[in-house]
């Protein structure tokens, strides 16, 4: 069996933050320069590792092994101010396995470095074509927020570009990523074998009630479209309480107030209301609370309130049983007590790749929590463990 | 004694609206060609009515009875999409009664259209400075968002200006205004005799909470900052109950929330919260309610939450009890059982006035409480009632 080198795999994750470095940080956005100039290095890398580097028509990145393989990766593309790590490492970690995989004979190990998981124009874009879940020429129309399409973006591909490697040479995917939130580091634990990816839900809200002057307006005569929302904020913190676990969450993270003046009694708020979940059941017993408490607010508060999904729902995708159940060995067998189950609260290609193929998914520590900022870190240690628990992973697979 | 003449009035009254119309409604901001077309031909109907027109040179524009007199007045600048009553009704009602007295050889009455009420470059420019608040240099330095100074809107007036009108040849002001609230009109009311004008005080809040991801960061772990601001809202509806009275205001009408994104925790929350009464113990009181609630909120939510003065407090300004007594006694032999006592909740010319004379106002009901915006609107019988209970009072003073 192969033996992974930590020295190696540290060595290259450096080489790559090297591309659209900034400070600490990273600046790698899907198809820019620094993105490209990234992908043919590994291109070169996979090369050096006894793998056939092929570009898909999408800049999926593969590394294939002959005949059958297990697909080991995850996306080097970043937000416009990324950490170093986020989908880098599980790219690089997965080099590392190939490598050393192929320069002992076996187990046959390929790796993919999707394009645009973080959506520079859609969400997961590179995953979402492959997996069939996003026709190409839909794909081919979204636009970035700088006008350019997805179509002009791959363009720029050139004449690298070879065809759509088929899935069904693959007998199973694994994803290594950092946690992205504080669960891990908060509870000092070196791993997360992630149980499913959960779903997501979105209503924007919209409360029309009565603009008034805000000195002549009686309390008891405003019908104020600002208080009805913290009405229905305070009232979903109490009635979720019997619905979720400590894993489901919501935020209302957008909100606009009109006429947003200091006196002027709002007249209409408009807010997202988001919530996640890896239960399916739970995701609309939330929304039945959410509906519920807006028919008590429409009647206390005599605001017209509607609610409207602007953006389609996310199914929560299990991770497959005995992915999770290899995953859990190799992180006992190399962090013994210091692992966990838990769900992912973030979107990954893997939840695309599900449709294709079984599929696992392990976690690293971000210390703080921090995640698509520049701050991002993951202790070394920490990504020792995580490449070392995905080795150990391959070999049981 | 004299009698006024309602048709003359409302004739008078719709003469001044056709300045600045649009639709039902008036632009007439200060120095507008609207505006001073507008001083310009109620200056003609001042010296028709037998009194001496005069603008100070602050646009302020006088029509002076001879000796010592009663002031009567209100301003006949609006919004930029303004009712067509809002000060004007009481610039016209001045107008006809000072007419009617003068014919009738007295008592002497003097009436007065200030300038800027409405704030275009301050607020109530030209009674700040007649009434000694505001130095007339420091006045000159307010500039509009159109970039114009004061002092260039005044220079317009050219040759038209004459001195500053000494206050102390008036014996007393008295201003009538419509209600621009839904207190009246809700109760079927004619005339509210104005209490005095409430005092205004204000904090802009800054709650720092922790941005995160809205997926991957458990509820346990977030310091949201909107959160934070539901919770201090709420918490100030309960606590207010036991400090304020029916016609005490407290209103968050301004809020920008970092960086008001779906997917992220807020970070960060800023929010004004303004409130109102008319007795200055009382807004000192529900200031410390504030200050405890914030105290409170820091510590339950984890944000650090600062609060700041921008704009300056303003001091109830409480009306004089012999013209409050004056008005209370016209109101009831003209619309027994038809009006009531109360504060006002927004600005008045008379608040600065009342710093150097006795002073009186008085209401007459806005349909549907709207206000500074075209669909305001008074019945016509309320405006006639108004007029004659104002004529009263000054047969009475």
């Amino acid at each position: 069996m192969f033996d992974v080198d930590p020295h190696r795999f540290l060595e290259d994750l450096h080489m790559l933050r090297r591309f659209g470095k900034d400070g600490v940080g990273v600046r790698r956005r899907a198809f820019s320069e620094a993105d490209i100039a990234a992908r043919d290095w590994l291109a070169e890398r996979i090369g050096e590792a006894g793998l056939l580097p092929q570009f898909d028509p999408l800049g999926n990145l593969f590394g294939l092994a002959p005949g059958r393989s297990l697909l080991i990766g995850s996306h080097s593309d970043t937000q416009p101010e990324g950490g170093w790590l986020d989908g880098a490492l599980g790219v690089i970690a997965a080099l590392e396995i190939a490598r050393a995989s192929a320069a002992a004979g076996g187990p046959a190990v390929s790796i993919v470095s999707f394009q645009d998981e973080e959506g520079r124009f859609g969400a997961l874009t590179g995953s979402s074509v492959w997996s069939g879940k996003l026709a190409l020429q839909e794909a081919d129309g979204l636009r970035a927020t700088d006008g350019m399409t997805f179509a002009e973006a791959r363009a720029k591909l050139g004449s690298d570009v070879g065809d759509f490697v088929d899935p069904a040479r693959f007998a199973g995917f694994l994803e290594m990523h950092i946690e992205q939130g504080p669960v891990l580091d908060q509870a000092k634990e070196a791993i997360g074998v992630v149980t499913g990816i959960v779903g997501l839900r979105q209503l924007q809200i919209t409360v029309n009630g009565q603009q008034n002057h805000a000195g002549t307006t009686p309390m008891a005569l405003r019908r104020d479209a600002f208080t009805a929302v913290t009405c229905i904020s305070t009232l979903l913190e109490d009635r979720f309480a019997n619905v979720v676990t400590p894993q489901s969450v919501w935020t209302i993270g957008h909100l606009r107030l009109e006429p947003n003046a200091s006196s002027i009694v709002p007249g209409r708020a408009v807010f997202t209301l988001q919530w996640r979940d890896a239960d399916a059941e739970r995701l609309s017993r939330m929304e039945r609370v959410i509906l519920d408490t807006l028919d008590d607010v429409r009647l206390s508060s005599g605001c017209e309130i509607s609610a409207e999904r602007l953006r389609q729902d996310l199914s929560p995708m299990p991770m497959d049983e005995t992915m999770q159940s290899v995953l859990s060995q190799a992180a006992e067998a190399v962090a013994p007590g210091r692992w966990r189950a838990m769900p992912s609260g973030a979107l990954h290609d893997a939840s695309n790749v599900a449709a294709l193929m079984p599929v696992g998914m392990l976690f690293v520590p971000s210390i703080n929590g921090i995640s698509h900022a520049f701050g991002e870190d993951t202790a070394e240690a920490d990504l020792v463990t995580g490449l070392q628990v995905l080795a150990e992973a391959v070999r049981r697979v």
